[in-house]
């Protein structure tokens, strides 16, 4: 199985602190070695960094622990290889243009077989069920909707999409586009939403605290949405097995 | 203006030495200082890095100066704006999925006007001509195949595209998907491929030199292609306005 990492402000913040404790548990104290990934969302540009080495010893994620990249929508993940070998084209999140948008996904558990492919705008580039069940729901809704419908229209769709893939077996997932975050808990999947007043926060992975009275302003809203909660000193909220959440500027919308 | 680099190889190789000289043109022996990208085909994936800072103080550049990815297919940009604000979304190289596999396209030029999508399953994120030139151009290929052809007939077809566009201003470009690299000369665009007997290159941005006789086997085999040439040792060959290369495995196969 996997981790997932995600973030969704209300203002440009890193995710520094976070992906410290996080990326530990690509070698560390835990054992999803199989690569890593985040995006950040940026105005309305978007970059991926991706390894197939273990977070915890990829040069390419000691950049992304030394580099505080500001965005308002993150997504990251972890990988313990379930269906698929470890390589480049198996490392999550993934990615597809929809609607002159950019899509990025992430999964945690295990689909036992695929639904079929309603058309074949979008195909997968590696052999995970992840991205298999990515392209189905990007193929889904681009026979939908010619363009980028309203949020709350997506969310419903998006909801009514979902038993056909989560009955097929363990279905955690982020998906997200710009400011917006759709959150998908099957098993695991923790959140918590930073505001004022903010307080110091230490990592469940490494001995390290943070005060983010410090570092925001009165105005900031952070939520983060991880699979186990990254703080051992703060309330993280356990979503429930087939709860599916929109978070937009770090406020739950649905 | 913007300036490309490119390489083509038969063997998984790092670009360290060639990226060291190129990026030095984005900001210090050259004037592209709005921002720059790098994408290397890995076996069946593909990895992005982008930044809107100058290639000489990013440290996503520092990165890339440091750490030798091997690669079979390389693009890379730096980018002096000409349409489309500094920004991640007008970065180049720009990708998309199609038939299962990845694309990747850089520019360097400048198109008057554009032509008519056919179809709108690829849309441009930022607010170049850039993007807009490869979206048509996906579009258009997606439109006659409902998979990959061919390698000479896409070749054939993508030459039959390029005069929609050449005609309409100047339209440099590298067009990359696995160990397939297309080039076009609108203007500005040499190349060299080195193979054995290999020797010392010595860069033309910075006093640099290495000799590939210690690096390399006797079967491999490199081919570079940039606006302008990187190394002030050796004869690379300067393409003609309206060639259109395509190498595989280092090798010009038209």
């Amino acid at each position: 199985m996997c981790q997932l990492l995600g973030m969704n402000c209300n203002t440009p913040t890193d995710i520094v602190f976070s992906f410290e404790g996080f990326s530990r548990r690509g070698g560390l104290t835990g054992e999803h070695v199989d690569g890593w990934g985040i995006a950040f969302f940026e105005d309305d540009g978007c970059r991926i960094f991706l390894d197939y080495l273990p977070s915890v010893s990829s040069p390419i994620a000691d950049l992304v622990r030394q580099y505080p990249i500001k965005s308002r929508n993150v997504i990251a993940h972890i990988r313990k290889a379930t269906q698929g070998r470890v390589s480049l084209a198996n490392t999550h999140p993934f990615r597809r243009e929809l609607w002159g948008r950019d899509w990025i996904f992430a999964h945690n558990g295990n689909l036992a077989d695929l639904p079929t492919m309603n058309g074949n705008r979008f195909t997968p580039v590696g052999t995970t069920d992840s991205e298999w069940a990515f392209c189905w729901l990007m193929n889904e809704l681009s026979v939908r909707f010619a363009q980028m419908p309203a949020v709350d229209v997506l969310y419903a769709n998006l909801q009514a999409l979902l038993p056909e893939l989560t009955r097929r077996g363990n279905f955690n997932f982020l998906l997200g586009s710009g400011n917006l975050l759709f959150a998908h808990c099957a098993t695991d999947l923790h959140y918590i939403v930073r505001q004022a007043p903010f307080t110091s926060a230490h990592l469940a992975d490494a001995d390290l605290s943070v005060d983010f009275a410090q570092l925001t302003t009165h105005e900031d809203r952070v939520a983060v949405i991880a699979t186990h909660p990254l703080t051992d000193n703060e309330a993280w909220t356990r979503m429930q097995p087939g709860e599916f959440a929109l978070l937009e500027g770090g406020r739950r919308l649905f």
